[in-house]
């Protein structure tokens, strides 16, 4: 069966670069009044596509943009349910003249389709519906059932993507959850990506004197907030880069031997990191590589500070109010809810007297990491080194998903992130990039990956 | 004589009151070039008082406002020369709306002249000329040589009041420069200002990353500037609010028991000190009261912080540039050069690897205490208890003079500040004014004066 389904993806190839060409037209982006009907176009778009080769599919109504969802049916073995998530909305265009090539009009360039939303995600999203449509007309329907949630608000932070879930949480009860919004190693190496972090985003205030003071005149007598604002700061890190919080390490699940190992082996420049970052030199917590440091180790970073006298030149004042903003990346088992209140406790805890000091919590999610002994997880594996001929390297990364432990809760089920772009795709930025090759290799991949599932009970 | 002098500044009280007003209609705001010509008008107001009563003056010209000097001539006895300086022009204005009278229309409420200027410094520069005009009206010439400085770019920074000072050292040389631009220590008592602090100012600007990083992508790997920039502010103060550069304090002079007794002495109410300030409490470096760590003790004080995402909301970014405003207030015999030199050692030496960090000097200037034993700070003390009536109280002040080290440098003059406006006189601010009773005893204070140096030696 694999084989005709194979045959036929083959045969289409430039038909289906084509159909995502059209997908990748409709400028959906979720953020722009001005573009809703657009965005709505898309998901009809969608709802046509899977019209097309007999899959039911649906759009559900939100308060913003609609959702689409679809099913295969029940599979003709006794396979695992698998749910695609992805999403049909993409991010604003951004400074137009920094772009090579129109953002709605794909254009391909030395192997690869330019476009806004090639890599994230529409290009990525679509190769699991192709996937899905060679499997209904080469062999006459799936081994297992296939269901899609593909939404339209990812890039504003799915707003309505719980209650969509909870609503129809029968409709998308599934074994596990399948993502393509992620990207391989680099160029040569496919990957998984198995676990990405929590964040939980504090803004600390601080408010001294009534008004600005006269340095001069009051320096030396009040406690100065500037001051203060730095003293709270410095005693989140020990001098060995360690998180100093209280209980900050509490939670956090010990790294098997095994995956540290496999981690390290994994390939690595500093040179081309460091060039990357732009950073005089790397540094970060004793003891641990800089690949660990990025996935497997929680941190703690001032995203900005603020406060008195900010223009140039001088101005001798003691500020009334400063401000930071210092978010939290997590890593299992720990909670967003249990670190906000040990950096809230801490931070009070070592805040000076002779000042208030407030900490809000503007953003809060949890990490997740999927278990490397899943049975889908092996069949996406096997999956990967069918679809691209080569075995994929197993890998996490320092962002967050809130998606993820959202869909473990609500649905129970673990998510298996199979990405095909690569990471310097430009994903957000101008010129965005998906080379049409990881294109053609991604739709085999997710036919492979429903052959390979079949067999996986 | 002194006499005779007196009952001539007592008939004349309306007249002065009215000359004073005159000079305040001007409104001689040197920051504002659309008042170049008000400004300058100023300058000849002054000149044709001094003239009006045969002492000689000129207009000395600078690239910006012109400054005026004057000379009694030789006095009658062999007593000291002295320079009194003082400056013409005022401040702006400010937010016209929050001023309860026309700010140069100088208008009598509750027995004080609210206007630009009656306290800084024009009402209480007069003082001195109509002083010195009584001298001649009524004695037919004063003890002593008494010469005036009277600059009209205070308010801008006295950016060319070195070049005057040098190209007429000569003419300005004295044994004591007498500025009365300082206040009471409050409404009911006066007091002589014996000593200021100097001041250095710092901006330490850190790059890390060369651009904004995504915080989850790459927290951990490299050094964070916020993170940083806070943990070099930290290493500012110990445990104590004590300053923690090393040598700082090497050359802080050692304070006499007498002299910390006398501070000690002053009226001083903790309330009223909190309620000025809006501080939830009182701190600073432990083992001193609240007078001596404002007048005494040297400073380090954060005046701005900035840098990353600054706005509401949040952005997860680690910043790639941050940067912090910190200056510094300095007691003898601290040199500005000398401690920005252990400063910028003491940042560079705590700054974590991984970023770069650049220490600039913003503004530098030295300390300055009056010996409490030289012959015409007793003169000064015996001349406000007969002007006022009773006798002043010995103060210091947390705010800088640059002029002060200045003119120790330049002419070998030690400087004696006797001010006659009140601390809360909205100096800078709407509404300011000058009590009429610190007029007319500020006035009876000068003409004494003349009287105890001239029998000081």
């Amino acid at each position: 069966m694999i084989n005709a389904v194979l045959d036929h993806i083959k045969s289409r190839e430039t038909e289906s670069l084509a159909r995502m060409k059209a997908f990748l037209r409709i400028p959906s982006i979720s953020t722009d009044p001005d573009r809703k009907e657009d965005t709505r176009k898309a998901a009809h778009w969608i709802l046509e596509l899977f019209n097309g080769c007999g899959i039911q599919a649906e759009l559900v109504e939100t308060p913003g943009h609609p959702a689409v969802l679809a099913d295969t049916g029940p599979g003709k073995g006794d396979g695992p349910t698998i749910l695609v998530y992805g999403h049909y909305d993409v991010q604003p265009v951004g400074e137009r003249s920094l772009w090579r090539t129109e953002p709605f009009d794909p254009t391909e360039v030395d192997g690869a389709i330019f476009a806004r939303g090639s890599a994230d995600d529409k290009g990525q999203v679509i190769t699991h519906m192709l996937a899905a449509e060679a499997w209904k007309k080469a062999a006459g329907g799936l081994p297992i059932r296939v269901k899609f949630l593909i939404e339209g608000e990812e890039e504003i932070g799915s707003p309505n993507l719980r209650t969509v879930i909870e609503s129809r949480r029968e409709a998308l009860k599934c074994d596990y959850v399948v993502l393509s919004d992620t990207a391989k190693l680099n160029w040569d190496i496919p990957a998984i990506t198995y676990g990405t972090k929590g964040l939980i985003y504090k803004q600390i205030d601080i408010t001294g004197p009534k008004q600005d003071l006269h340095s001069g005149a009051f320096g030396g007598t009040v406690t100065n907030p500037g001051n203060a604002l730095a003293r709270i700061i410095a005693s989140m890190h020990d001098s060995k880069n360690r998180v100093a919080i209280p209980g900050f390490y509490d939670a956090v699940r010990a790294l098997p031997d095994a995956e540290r190992k496999a981690l390290a082996a994994l390939p690595y420049s500093e040179g081309d990191y460091l060039k990357m970052v732009g950073s005089p030199s790397l540094h970060g917590e004793e003891g641990y590589t800089t690949n660990e440091r990025r996935w497997i180790r929680p941190t703690v970073d001032v995203n900005g500070v603020f406060g008195g006298f900010m223009a140039e030149g001088q101005s001798t004042i003691i500020p009334k109010q400063v401000g930071a903003k210092v978010s939290m990346r997590l890593v299992p088992d720990q909670e967003p809810e249990t670190i906000g209140r040990l950096f809230d406790e801490h931070v009070q805890r070592v805040a000076p007297p002779g000042i208030n000091v407030k900490v809000r919590t503007l953003a809060s999610a949890g990490p997740y990491v999927c278990p490397l002994d899943l049975p889908g997880l092996v069949a996406a594996k096997a999956a990967i080194k069918d679809g691209y001929g080569k075995p994929p390297v197993l890998m996490r990364e320092g962002g967050t998903l809130p998606i993820l432990p959202m869909f473990k809760k609500l649905l129970g089920a673990e998510s298996i992130m199979i990405g095909f772009s690569v990471p310097d795709c430009n994903l957000h930025g101008p010129n965005e990039f998906f080379h049409i090759d990881d294109f053609y290799k991604g739709i085999r991949t997710c036919a492979w990956l429903v052959h390979h599932l079949a067999k996986s009970q």
